[in-house]
């Protein structure tokens, strides 16, 4: 038995999710694994940060570039509660990632429905944990309508 | 006579792709224009910063959001020397941003070929100084080849 499977990885960014729902922001958390060892958290913070760049994938990308001393990601896996979207994955084109692993679809905004080009190295898995990343995502948007 | 038009605003992006010229980057350059103002310069970064995000476009985009107190752009526009991948494509969906005018066309990895969605509000031109930004990153990458 492997502890260190995408799901153990994948709750992981849903704890970042989780943060992000704490702070009223779209509920989506990301972490970067490098041989087994998480070395970079975050999560979405659009509104606080005032900038539409601010998605949980970018600044993993950013944070685990800076933790590795080289811009590539190339034996990196990125766990992410919810489907990037063209730009995320248009970043992650750049960095060369080796896997990409989501949770929730995203069938307006995902990068599988835009046909956003990724690296060629990089492997792609989905629906890990999808129905608790996907839950969180309806719960906050649920909650906004109610607030408006 | 309109001293304010597309070609006086993509001269200051090509002083920002110069600068990044100077500093070994991928001479890339943007300014972003809001009511005839430049409110946001930026030029590549990604080998200094270490950062494979760190595009002119993302960084003028982080900056004008944060002059404007708004995370959107929509009375604004984006001018760039080269046009944008799929990641800053991506990012300009986010931020709605009215138009967006680049010069050099790329034919590998720019959002035309790889067909990343715009906002629907997002016009485009493109051309505009076409041969001094495409011969900016031609006289790069023939000295990098000749460095290597």
């Amino acid at each position: 038995m492997n502890p260190f499977d995408d799901t153990y990885f994948m709750k992981k960014a849903l704890l970042e999710a989780e943060e992000a729902y704490k702070k009223g922001e779209v509920p989506v958390g990301a972490v970067i694994v490098f041989k087994n060892q998480i070395i970079a958290r975050a999560h979405n913070l659009t509104e606080r940060l005032n900038d539409v760049t601010a998605h949980a994938e970018m600044q993993a990308f950013t944070s685990a570039a800076d933790y590795l001393g080289g811009k590539y990601l190339r034996d990196c896996t990125l766990y992410v509660t919810v489907e990037p979207c063209q730009m995320c994955a248009g970043a992650s084109y750049w960095t060369q990632i080796g896997k990409i692993v989501y949770g929730a679809s995203e069938p307006r905004s995902g990068f599988t429905v835009l046909g956003t080009k990724l690296h060629p190295k990089t492997k792609v898995v989905s629906g890990v944990l999808e129905e608790e990343c996907g839950q969180l995502m309806r719960r906050f948007f649920v909650e906004k309508r109610n607030l408006n």
